[in-house]
């Protein structure tokens, strides 16, 4: 099977949104992903885009993506966030998660950033098996802390 | 004692950096800051700013400061993360942190993002109870992925 890993453009991101959702379905929050078509458009390829993404293209469309974007550490400087590494199900198991998280760390390695870091699910172990491969670090001791828009306007007077 | 908060400016750079490295001995990794003067100059207070501080002063020069910047949850859009909360020990206990997290919170609900987020270590009970009056999550079932530039030249051809 041929697969091009490519940037993705604004005509992808009806399928990217398809991603996303799948993605939601696995990690078992199916109801979580409020973000819509308009604002992946407009927070991903305007001026200043929030985030970049590399798409892997078959004959058949849209296979998979990975998505990320800048940020900041104060011991490292700028680093960069994988924020979804994605398959499509019937896709699994060919090595586009690989050709895709490959294509990643080369663009880490071009933007010539100290660190790129993402998060794993504790239970997701083939993924953490994977990621170990490469000599990425699991922190086991750290804990994301959140806070929705709603509980901050609830909280404050 | 009079504290002002306000938005950091390039003046404020040297006491930034010294907060920060008191924050790496608190987290026990005092050798992890390769963060110098001139890239937090240059990645915060430059065009399109990498991050933004919140610093809390008082008669005695600067106390505390509160560093974020924005992310992008394929999920909820555009959020904004927590980077840094730090208050120096000497003024520990005296409200500035609970201050500053307040000025934060005002400023998430200033620009409509869905959600804020940030890391805490898992033996840090103070500061997550803390967060947890405020209503935030702690997400215990994900870990932390990082990679540094070296491990990724080693394992690339």
């Amino acid at each position: 099977m041929f697969v091009k890993i490519r940037k993705a453009t604004t005509k992808d991101v009806p399928e990217i949104l398809n991603l996303i959702r799948e993605l939601a379905v696995f990690e078992r929050e199916p109801h979580a992903v409020e973000v819509t078509e308009e604002e992946l458009l407009q927070d991903g390829f305007g001026e200043n885009p929030a985030f970049e993404a590399l798409v892997a293209e078959t004959k058949n469309g849209i296979v998979g993506m990975a998505l990320y974007y800048y940020r900041y550490s104060t011991w490292k400087g700028k680093t960069i966030h994988l924020e979804d590494l994605i398959v499509k199900q019937a896709n699994r198991g060919t090595g586009i998660g690989k050709l895709l998280f490959e294509s990643f760390l080369e663009e880490v390695k071009k933007q010539g950033v100290r660190r790129a870091e993402w998060v794993v699910l504790d239970w997701n172990q083939n993924a953490i098996d994977f990621y170990e491969k490469y000599g990425a670090s699991i922190l086991r001791d750290w804990h994301l802390v959140q806070i929705d828009n709603q509980t901050i306007m609830k909280n404050s007077k």
